[in-house]
């Protein structure tokens, strides 16, 4: 319902009809697609197909707002949006009626309707990102585009010591891509877990929020850390300085999935699970 | 060394550098290619990808002899291919020049020279395959080109039954293409394990040699079993009318990979093991 306000008290405008706010969780394959932002030159984007697909199915004009907009390349297996409508579907409707209208590339995997003042980005305490990582002398041809790669043989025990530096509230200035839009590059990583083993590891990221390209400046510094060519000192220092000038290059995108998004629980919009199939003997 | 044969006796013909026979172990993500078969018209094929490079690396033709081709979209992580060369190179320099001048999608794992003799299709007395399947209501995007998928959910146990009646040796012209080439439908299957869980399993196959798409055939069959379309005494039954009239649609590409070819110990080409990124918490 959509409340006008006539001297002072609110009464209904009975020509409008009553709006539903949904929440959709998200996965999609970040390599086919120019990432998420709808772009003013029509660029292919995740956000342009599942608002076009969205549109046709609600017959009527519908934006998202997105949780966590992810880059080029980068993909999602729990992806939060939401969006308001005036149209009339049960969630099993707008579940199978948008993915069938949609790139495969991109999947609805739930449908939940949801309060009107839930907000998908300001509600959002946290992000979860999965980084995947292969070190080998050859790169498996399979895992392109979708797992990072780096030649280097990586010192798991120095990665780990390195990462426990950087958990908890900081300046994440030195991680920060030029172009960031957050007011502030103060961040929490409320935890920073590397799994698996030398030749295939995930490093799991749990944030409140990330400035740009964080993830991926602070896997280039880790593999930089792993591979012996900083210190262990040297990774504290380059948090410490608030600038990108020592800072190794960012990392590829391929490996790095935003796996989950958490919001307080009245919401009801569950941190999608991390999929059994992103590597769970790395969980 | 190339013998000729004068009056019944073989003598050295000087003209002629010293042949070198070569061993490679192949992995390919099998979407970015027509199929494993050079083409008359040009189509981009893993075979004209491979031969083009090892050609340009050894500077004179060089052609390969494969232990099993594989169709379009079929992956591998175990293939094994021989080449005869006058070029003189070390295994590092075939592995590092080669993979160079290749699409990323083919990658030579390993290289190594071996006697004259050997040969990668004939002396290969077995053949190893998986094959992954998802069971989902929604198809993951990530996994599209990677894993088959069925929204049928899945009784393991049913399969596993109906798996059990085609290890040994058969006439497996029931779960055969129309353009088969092979001389005989009767062929030896080893072994078919089913592991995993219902969401997400792997069917491997380990046999002397396979029909054309026997594999997909059988994975199209025993889906069947699992969703109860059959019962596994028809599935029984199919084999045993060796005909593909009655057979389940053979499955999609996506999830078969090539994983190893087994051959006799003395050539010491042993067989690739199976990745540790391909899911190996189903092993």
């Amino acid at each position: 319902m959509v409340d006008v306000v006539v001297d002072g008290k609110p009464i209904q405008d009975t020509k409008q009809k009553s709006v539903q706010r949904w929440a959709l969780t998200l996965a999609y394959e970040g390599s086919a697609f120019h990432g998420w932002q709808k772009q003013p030159n029509d660029l292919y984007t995740i956000q342009m197909v599942l608002e076009n697909a969205l549109t046709q199915i609600a017959n009527e004009p519908i934006h998202v707002v997105v949780a966590g907009r992810t880059d080029a390349g980068v993909h999602a297996t729990g992806q939060i949006v939401h969006f308001d409508t005036h149209a009339k579907r049960s969630a099993e409707a707008w579940l199978r009626g948008v993915n069938t209208a949609m790139d495969k590339n991109i999947r609805i995997l739930r449908a939940q309707p949801v309060a009107t003042d839930f907000h998908a980005r300001f509600d959002a305490f946290g992000r979860r990102y999965r980084y995947m990582l292969e070190s080998s002398r050859v790169r498996m041809p399979q895992l392109r585009g979708k797992v990072g790669w780096t030649h280097y043989a990586l010192d798991m025990v120095l990665m780990r010591e390195a990462a426990q530096l950087i958990v908890g509230e900081h300046d994440f200035s030195s991680f920060r891509s030029s172009d960031c839009q957050a007011k502030s590059p103060v961040k929490t990583l409320y935890d920073l877990q590397i799994v698996g083993n030398t030749q295939l590891m995930a490093l799991d990221f749990h944030g409140s929020a990330f400035v740009h390209n964080m993830v991926r400046n602070i896997v280039g510094a880790l593999v930089y850390v792993g591979a012996g060519k900083i210190s262990v000192a040297d990774f504290a220092q380059l948090l410490a300085v608030k600038s990108r000038r020592f800072a190794p290059p960012t990392f590829m995108p391929d490996g790095l999935y935003l796996t989950g998004v958490d919001y307080p629980e009245k919401w009801q919009v569950a941190t999608a699970p991390l999929p059994q199939w992103l590597w769970p003997h790395l969980i």
